[in-house]
């Protein structure tokens, strides 16, 4: 169906200018134009494929849970310990487009804290993002590769805490917090729980 | 000085209601003759002690920092590791006061990414926040409380990433993180540390 793929990857793309977009100017300041003006595409290019500012914005943060999940794919596939710590390092603003991620998310942060709808999704995301990890951690217990008492919900819950804390640090002190301070920090705190 | 002393208490209660009406209202929203509302003072007595919103909105921040900084002394002064975990949790958004708290952290978050000023702001807050907590840590070690090879200064940041990164979740999911939840996700990741 390549109409469908056209579709999506459409959407993608204006997604991802969407990203570029909040992370330079910021949430309040993004306008339908500039998106369109990113993403090398007509302002009513923008308008045939969201309905608002709102839904440009959510599907900015859509993709990035996207490149999340797609980062658990690793996590899943992880055999060592060690190959399991590097893959959730992954999650960690080390690149670039990573940083400009984070952004996303800090400026969706943000704006939830007054915004129901958002908080929703955010917490839907949460929850998936937190379920893929929780099973990723059972396959792994049920492997006897953690203690029989590791509490997986518990584990995923902790995975995902270490991770955000050390994103929010390092998105807002890039320089202080180069990848490999923010990966020995992580290591210590992920290696007596995995 | 008693001049001085109400000149101080007057601009904390002006911070004070910053706070609530940027937790109310969100951080673009929020007007000083709101503040003065909240506050119950003129909008000329929130101008008095603040030339502008920005200048306000600072005065929030700075004032949740101090109650984080009053924090850090029941950290410092705590004996047993159960009592310095106690201490630690105590900056998690357990109420609703610390709850709002947290609220204008995630408002300036949000900002801070495309405000060089307000990260520089936050830059400084960290540092600090972080030295005095690395100061309590290697006191901890020099009176053998922690293993010999313990790192102050990393065990801070990891103790810091830990607190930001359930705070973040708590904050935005007040129903689903209750406090027993909090704190016990928070001695998961900090038992095996300190």
């Amino acid at each position: 169906m390549p109409k469908q793929v056209d579709h999506d990857s459409r959407r993608r793309l204006i997604a991802d200018a969407a990203i570029r977009v909040i992370d330079e100017m910021g949430l309040d300041a993004a306008r339908l134009r500039d998106v369109a003006r990113v993403g090398d595409v007509t302002t009513g290019a923008v308008t045939h494929y969201f309905a608002s500012k709102d839904e440009v914005l959510e599907a900015a943060l859509a993709e990035v849970v996207r490149r999340i999940l797609e980062g658990e794919e690793a996590v899943a596939a992880s055999g060592s310990d060690g190959d399991l710590i590097d893959a959730i390092c992954g999650f960690l603003p080390l690149t670039d487009e990573a940083r400009r991620d984070w952004r996303v998310w800090f400026a969706f942060w943000g704006r939830a804290v007054v915004n129901e709808r958002l908080r929703a999704l955010h917490r839907y995301y949460y929850a998936e993002v937190t379920r893929r990890l929780t099973t990723a951690l059972a396959a792994r217990k049920q492997a006897g590769a953690l203690p029989p008492d590791a509490d997986p919900a518990m584990l995923a819950d902790a995975v995902v805490a270490i991770i955000d804390g050390l994103g929010v640090r390092a998105t807002l002190e890039p320089d202080e917090w180069p990848p490999d301070r923010q990966t020995a920090t992580a290591r210590l705190m992920l290696a007596p729980l995995l």
